[in-house]
């Protein structure tokens, strides 16, 4: 485990093999598990593999009843993220936004191919790099994203990709310049707050 | 003037020229101007030309005290955008970074050139080519994103860029695509926010 | 079913009979049931039914301790509310008020009868004429309100009437009136916090 | 002056005549004047004198731009309302609406006469009664709502009426009562958060 | 039963004893027992006895996995506070704060003794004096202080301390000096907040 | 200039005399004056020469009318706090009842004296030892504790008393002490947001 900090946030890179079960998304996860007392994102490399009943976004469940396990993915990128400052789903929304640009943002820049960006979705010539969901506890706001890297594993309906299909290797790397840059830009924002003139 | 309306926002893109002067950034000057009862986007072409006492970030009012009109362009694609679901000034800032990585990407997409953001920055070349600011008033919170279209008038110890030294002409076009993207994203996040189960 | 969209909230109209168990305050039921992806107030007719687990009034629960199902109508007008703009409950109490304040504004235009409005209910010469709640979810807020159709299937002790012992008879059009002029004024809302100078 | 105590807000009542000039709507204003330190809504009759530079509805204020007092009334039951608990407009436009509901029921129930609401402002016989306003101050929301008595000192291109038009003649009794019903209305929603269980 | 009122808190005061179990930090536990309607505090004094289930703070879980009942006193003055105001977490732990302090003082003040306040503890000579939480509901804050009268019940590797050992017998006294200064200092910040000017 | 760092706020220590004015109130002075980007408490030992048009509290400003320079001392400890995390005025108010606390504790400790709290006054020997002011600008939350060293320049209605008076001379090291066990506070509690369970 490598962890990085900043003033308010902490990014925790795992570097063994862990697999996103949706149990993740639950609040406080990152002090249970690595007991960080500041505001969280953790990366780590392993498969997705959601039972229906962990999961939050409601469209996805509505759409895939008929489904044993629909977010799988044989291997990928899995980001963790809880914010303690504010848990207002819609601000934790819009970090989830900032998550996925910087996730794309670092991948465009790892190779000279262009994602696009929907929503909360990514797209490589169509297919689905990602999925993504932002939450709310009581006290917390929670995102987790998944970047395949292998396209195998996912449900046969979704036309997917991974970053090794795109010839991505270095996934690690990665991961790590995700984490740290998301982590860098929310404190970067705290500082931004304390030294702006308020509107009359 | 066009405006096109989503649910909770409304983008505006001026035909006309104008210039952005600081005064734009006040609470409810899109009402005032245009009517518009909605959080709003407005996109219009001009010079910055902003005086110091309309400066709200006083980290650039303290680097620039000696010097007249810091923030300065001959001609820029200018944003103002207001909300008024939350006026904190942390969402201000987050929906500012989204705001910023739109413009980013949009550019991009008009030419096979890559950008540098860091914070609310924009770089070509590691030269600067845009201003960014978020503010609070007590109701709405206000944003003011400016693109250089020409670097000449940029203030002569700050090494500008503008779209034009990139190749870039049609940025009424641009100006138009950020704004629609980003309204809809604001738009597509208030959707996201009525599908989402609680954590427990 | 019928839906009328305002620019932040959908009113709903079931046209078939439906009864309220208590399942409907449920967080997300109108997105769930009806794909509604804005604030919502859902209107219909039928049966109020509640056991006690599902009361959120621990006033009533304390008082109906030794009933079966406290809440219960043979026929009745209900409508569903849900906003997530803000979960607070002194707003959804807030909310509350007015919705009980249109209800009966709505049946006094429709009968030359004065009700009386104590607190979030509706009574008619002394007799208790609706039941309501208003409570919040972790995201979002919710409010009930059942106006009594029919006053016979009400528990004994209670001393209630129902809109047809007032000589009303075309409840599905008040119904419908409700939930319009509701929603219609949480739109208005929405459009005045926009207009509205701060104060220094 | 009398003043009625209620756990977290006051209504206090003028025995005086006072003109109503557009200061009153400022921050801490029933403080200053009547040393009340609680939550406040103050009931005064006498004209309505309000100078543009005082306004705070944008949208009067365009429409009106050639007028030089546009709010005005030779005779009115005024109050202003204060609430600390939480100074967000949203909320003060949403106990605005109460006000003027309870405005509307308590004349009601003096004449046997219908009155019109439509948004904040009410109508009798199609002319306009009431002029109100809710708007936010740093810590603080304020209402003010000015209701006629006499319709002779409004301005011309305003078709306005008066309680006394309406036969209306008790009107510091109507005053008293709808100041008491509010105070109490606020009071009990702060005991009914405190009686409901969350949602899960 | 002994209850003192002020605006918006009561202080309860229970004559018999009862045992803290952990139950008595969820949310509406105050009304369900005494039927208060507004914040409050109650104190009582008993044994605590809190299963490794009911427990909030996971850091102290953490620790204590391999014990059954951690947090255990044979004899204990014990305070459930809980707010409606702003659930918000961060306001509750600022409010332990000024609870564990105003214990502080007040015992102190009964004895010629100084006590040490690290964080949320109170130690006495170095042993530890009292256990606290504070946590949120979905609607309202929640705080549980324990104070040792004996020091005998406590988990032996836990260097404890109880008012019995330092010579206090009056532990009624100071319990119910403890929730009356408390209620008023809640009390008395309601008036502050409505007589300070904003900061522009 | 002394600088301690916590994570989210930064305590810093004067070591020149400086004047307290009533304008270091404002918002962003710390952030002005010493480049400080996070929240803050600002200590410096000097004069209070505050006139009245700087005075927050309207209570003093009304008792003080007929008198020039109502807040003035010839020497005091002043303390400087400013929060952007949540600007809301009771939250400023909790804070300021903990920083008041802080001092008390740290002079206690010091000599074998007894103070007295009231509300956010501290006395000795029923004399007037500090004054303290919470308040809050549009996007943070503002406190200034002033703690008489010498009695001298008080205002002669007020009976005060000095640090001096009570035989304390090391007022340097006490201003440190104080900054820093209310940084360390503050800074514990953000961490103890991010371990506790949310309650269901």
């Amino acid at each position: 485990m490598k962890k990085i900090d900043f003033d308010t946030i902490s990014a925790v890179i795992l570097e063994e093999f862990k697999t996103y079960t949706g149990k993740e998304i639950e609040p406080l996860w990152a002090f249970n598990t690595f007991d960080v007392q500041k505001d969280s994102i953790v990366g780590f490399i392993g498969p997705m593999n959601v039972k229906i009943e962990n999961m939050k976004d409601l469209k996805d469940v509505k759409e895939e009843k008929d489904v044993e396990i629909p977010i799988q993915s044989s291997e990928a990128i899995n980001f963790i993220v809880e914010h303690f400052d504010n848990p207002d789903l819609k601000m934790t929304y819009l970090r989830q936004r900032i998550l996925v640009s910087t996730a794309k943002e670092v991948i465009e820049n790892h190779v000279n191919l262009k994602l696009k960006k929907s929503g909360d979705d990514l797209y490589f010539n169509d297919k689905k790099l990602s999925v993504c969901i932002a939450c709310r506890g009581i006290s917390s706001g929670k995102i987790h994203l998944g970047i395949n890297i292998k396209s195998d594993g996912v449900p046969a309906y979704v036309s997917a990709v991974g970053l090794n299909d795109m010839g991505i290797e270095n996934t690690f790397e990665i991961m790590e310049e995700i984490a740290s840059i998301y982590a860098k830009e929310m404190s970067k924002i705290e500082k931004d707050i304390r030294k702006t003139l308020p509107l009359f």
